[in-house]
């Protein structure tokens, strides 16, 4: 059952070891169901080549009946199938390096995805276990991978509250767009915690624990923490950082690239646009750095509360350089900051303001 | 029964007929419950006297036992207190003028405040008429004032859809902070629908409707939407403004006064941040007009899902003249944009870029 590696050619790798790559995004536009070759990879260690018959997901803790599954075990629960955005919470942190330096891969806007996963809802196996289910308590999971020295050496490590874990979308997953888990994706089973940063979705499950504080993970409790913006590596104080769990309101220009170099007049304009568990209202693109705007017209997907939006629209750009901008709004109103620096901080997550494009029309 | 209007000397008018007033901020701080007599007045006519022993609310449209309640019937309900903000979609519009233009009183920040609100949940209403309560239905309002001709003339109506319909925490509330509603807060009944625009919460309240379709009174059909920044009062284009309902994550500076002369030195700040249905995570205070940030201190208040958060801390500020900021993250590591042009419409609603406070420090 195992199932091989099947990195896409065109994905951009931001290193090997541990891979971390994402695909090109005018491919991850064609698609609003994200390929399982094309959704970006963030790992923290080797991908673990696991045998899906005989790995085991213990779930333990504060549990009456504790278990150890198999993924028969998983897929014999009632499925559930979840249509929801997976991101890093780093997608898009290349744009912050221009404000001052940031630590991390550099992602551009392709470390995001969307797709049908499907799973047992976290809950059903919970409650399999016999688990409490206070207010107070977290999930912890770990992951089969052992992360690199610089990411705490230690198996893969991440936790949610006990609401999240009890919301009927977080599943065990085992099965993305109808297939399998790649390898790099988490073979077999994974957490899928829609609409929260990839982090705390951990791929190749091996434990399930019921606790009454977050995991110790270095994951959990020494990363992937919202710091304030006059925080820098030398003054790091992990008491100021902020446990990074849902993901903000962001959006991104597929076409044209960067540097693109395009013919005067109309010019298509593509990208998507995601909101947490919030609808998309409305997205505007500028073709002058933001002093003036129009409205791109946003496709209809049906409504799928963990999804993204893909939008489309047109700019008249005139011979000369452009910077082409493009932002959202949400269903309470919200709408994005300008600046990168407006959201900057020396983790380089969170990167969300105006998504820039500079263009040369001829 | 009839519960005088109890105007408090302070508050601001930006006109008497019909009453619009909201209360001077530092006020607006002194208590994390709002006081009825200092909570923004939004009318659109001449403030309806009801008799609360003889007014009637009829429930009617798809349900099938069509109602005349009585504030006594709706007493004798199981009775539920939603902690909610009340806020006007045109809070800090003020902020907007200096952009371009804009319609409509120019509230600073005070058209909003958070109470206890007490009544009975809508659902309960809606059930016990029978109502039917599809995905596509709606719930129209009609309150007893009739609006000023320019608001359409007629009575003041708006509706929500269904689903908030059903949310628990929407109630026909007859109580503010345990006290019958003030004349000026709808008395004897009105709507409050927590965390959306003050607009779908009506007061006076006389009917409710179930119907396939929004409301088609001017509240709901020709006002309260969100218009895209290219449009202006003479290309007004009803079919692209999109209908206010959830505010957005929003914060507010309520002491130093904007042009207040203060002492040299560390400098006491204090103000309100509020996010729909999000906890508040962290409030940034900047005393260099956003160039560097500190870090607010925010005050505990227990969970309430629709309050406010209180924050206060303090700036050194050397003589001379400073912008004060403050900007406001949710739990979604959403933060406001920086500039009122970023949210700039024509109507001047959802104001919601850092406050900004200009003071002078000798």
């Amino acid at each position: 059952m195992l199932n091989p590696f099947r990195k896409h050619p065109e994905l951009i790798v931001h290193g090997a070891h541990p891979l971390n790559a994402e695909p090109p995004l005018p491919k991850l536009r064609d698609n609003y169901l994200t390929p399982q070759d094309l959704l970006y990879v963030r790992s923290h260690g080797d991908l673990p080549e696991l045998d899906g018959e005989a790995h085991r997901v213990a779930v333990e803790g504060r549990v009456s009946r504790p278990l150890s599954l198999s993924l028969a075990d998983v897929r014999a629960l009632p499925p559930r199938t979840v249509r929801a955005v997976m991101q890093c919470a780093g997608n898009r942190r290349a744009d912050m390096r221009g404000v001052r330096p940031v630590k991390g891969d550099p992602w551009a806007a392709g470390a995001i995805g969307c797709a049908d996963w499907t799973g047992a809802p976290l809950a059903a196996v919970l409650e399999a276990a016999g688990a409490e289910t206070g207010d107070g308590l977290h999930v912890a999971f770990t992951g089969a991978d052992t992360c690199q020295p610089s990411d705490g050496g230690a198996h893969f490590g991440a936790s949610i509250p006990m609401a999240k874990a009890l919301d009927l979308d977080t599943i065990v997953a085992f099965a993305m767009n109808g297939e399998p888990l790649a390898v790099e994706h988490g073979f077999p089973l994974r957490i899928v915690a829609p609409g929260w940063a990839g982090v705390r979705s951990p791929k190749w499950l091996s434990t399930v624990t019921v606790q009454d504080r977050p995991s110790d993970a270095h994951q959990q409790a020494g990363d992937y923490k919202l710091f304030p913006p006059d925080m820098r590596p030398d003054t790091e104080d992990l008491s100021r950082g902020i446990t990074i769990d849902a993901m903000p309101l962001n959006s991104a220009i597929t076409e044209p690239a960067p540097g693109a170099e395009i013919k005067a007049g109309r010019v298509a304009v593509k990208g998507y646009a995601v909101a947490t568990d919030r609808p998309i209202i409305r997205v505007d693109l500028s073709g002058d750095g933001g002093r003036t705007w129009v409205q791109a017209t946003n496709e209809d997907h049906g409504d799928a509360r963990w999804g993204w939006t893909f939008w489309h629209g047109t700019l008249d750009l005139p011979p000369g350089e452009h910077e082409i901008c493009v932002r959202a709004w949400d269903a309470a109103g919200q709408t994005q900051p300008a600046l990168p620096d407006d959201t900057w901080n020396f983790k380089g997550y969170l990167s969300a303001a105006w998504h820039r494009v500079r263009v040369t029309a001829a």
